[in-house]
């Protein structure tokens, strides 16, 4: 069996650290996770510099970008905007996102949900006709900072909206309340019913997501992302961590006999140079205590 | 369903902290984990005070346990004279250990592993006829760091020898490296085909405990030991986190549907004023970012 890694540390984890990185050493962690083996990177978001500072300059980022044979870098998208300056940099693969609750797509993205499904149906739809890949990310599927609990039914409900448009559908626990029950769950349904490539997009708030990767994978899930060193923090939990650290999924599965085509021992040495560059020690546990045996 | 949830932060977890707490703040932490609902303790070691500073005056903490209903309290004991001194204390638990493997065993205790097993059985022969309950800890059950990995075949012999003399058998993954499926494998067979009551205790050096308690109790554990705060770090792999923090058990067992009888409020407020006390920021992840919904 085998899964696909995707890092969203270049982008997700940086987003959300109180450093911010030169357009050169973000292209530079991009090159590093691709060498250590990860076959995709969500290197960049396109979106406005002043808004998003450690976003800034993802032109730059994307034309520095190391090509590596077997990685594929991906950019995030929210709007029709952002789609044109992905296309202008040549990059091959669309991150789309909206949320599954109305007052977190409200707040997060200043639009209705409808509104937000709509615009990634459009965004998705010059993505395919100009031969890009897009991969959909829905944000709070497991729970939300506004709403609390989430009802799966109106997550499987919008997966399925994205299925049409996407080639693969992630559902995003933005907050990191899931626990591998629910996980199992909703990507069972989703990757049955739907038939859709899956993929879950997990934060390791409350120490629960390397349980819940291993059931979302058990439930068919072929994609998991993750955030090298597990850099990223949570915006909605001050002092918490962040996205679960890739080293920890690699270690995980790897010990559980699922490849994940990833060298550890380079992806570790990739979260030990972020470290540096970020000026504090990293979350990731495996990256802290070594792998083994 | 109930599991048994273990506190081993006032032993293990002190035990392993670069500050040093006085008897009273011990015992005053063992009593504000009886309150919040921990069914057992691990309050004590009886060891040389001038070997383990960090356990010196452990009658001084036995003797100001508050007692709550509901709540037990254990001291370690590795030789007979400690046995003499728990003996003395009152307490009615006892918690025994050795390796799995002789390396371990040589280091740790300075003995041959033969010669740990007899002296378990020598104390547990005197606690069982003292009316005391008895609970034997195996070491290194899932890896050891001076030989690496450790053939299940070995620890489950060794948890036979240890149920003919122990109420619960703990099998202890003392560097944090066991994965789900070796937890599932072990648990299932001691707990199946010894017919002993069997406990899981595990660190969270390397980002699995978590999924590797769930597994351990859907193979049929009804002890689970973990650490308020998740205290304690590894001295195996220094930098690296330690037990599994209570609370982030409870937190996972709780929206998994498992009864612990914890009231996760008051352990989180435990694991703040642990963290006042021992004047650092812990590294347990629902204390840090809040329990949910």
């Amino acid at each position: 069996m085998r899964v696909t890694l995707c890092d969203v540390g270049p982008r997700d984890g940086l987003q959300n650290e109180p450093s911010t990185l030169l357009p050169a050493i973000r292209a530079e962690l991009c090159g590093r996770l691709a060498v250590a083996g990860l076959p995709l990177v969500e290197a960049v978001s396109f979106v406005r510099d002043d808004l998003v500072p450690a976003m800034a300059g993802a032109e730059e980022v994307a034309s520095a970008l190391p090509q590596v044979e077997g990685t594929q870098y991906a950019g995030l998208v929210l709007n029709e905007r952002g789609y044109d300056r992905l296309r202008a940099s040549g990059l091959k693969a669309v991150h789309l996102s909206f949320g599954a609750t109305a007052s977190f797509q409200d707040r997060n993205a200043g639009s209705a949900l409808e509104e937000g499904v709509a615009r990634a149906t459009r965004i998705a739809e010059r993505a395919r006709a100009d031969g890009l890949s897009v991969a959909t990310i829905i944000s709070c599927a497991f729970g939300c900072p506004y709403e609390g609990r989430v009802d799966p039914g109106v997550v499987y409900d919008l997966a399925g909206r994205a299925a049409t448009f996407s080639e693969v559908v992630v559902l995003a626990d933005t907050i990191g309340v899931a626990v591998p029950s629910e996980v199992r769950a909703l990507v069972t349904r989703v990757s049955q019913t739907l038939r859709v490539p899956t993929g879950v997009h997990l934060h390791d708030t409350r120490g629960t997501a390397i349980a819940s990767v291993l059931a979302a994978i058990e439930a068919g899930a072929m994609r998991i992302e993750a955030s090298v060193g597990g850099i990223g923090g949570c915006p909605f939990a001050p002092g918490a961590q962040g996205n679960v650290a890739t080293e920890d999924v690699v270690y995980a599965l790897e010990r559980e006999g699922i490849d994940t085509g990833v060298d550890l021992d380079e992806l570790v040495a990739t979260a030990r140079w972020l470290s540096e560059r970020l000026g504090r020690s990293l979350p990731g546990r495996v990256t802290r205590a070594g792998s083994w045996p």
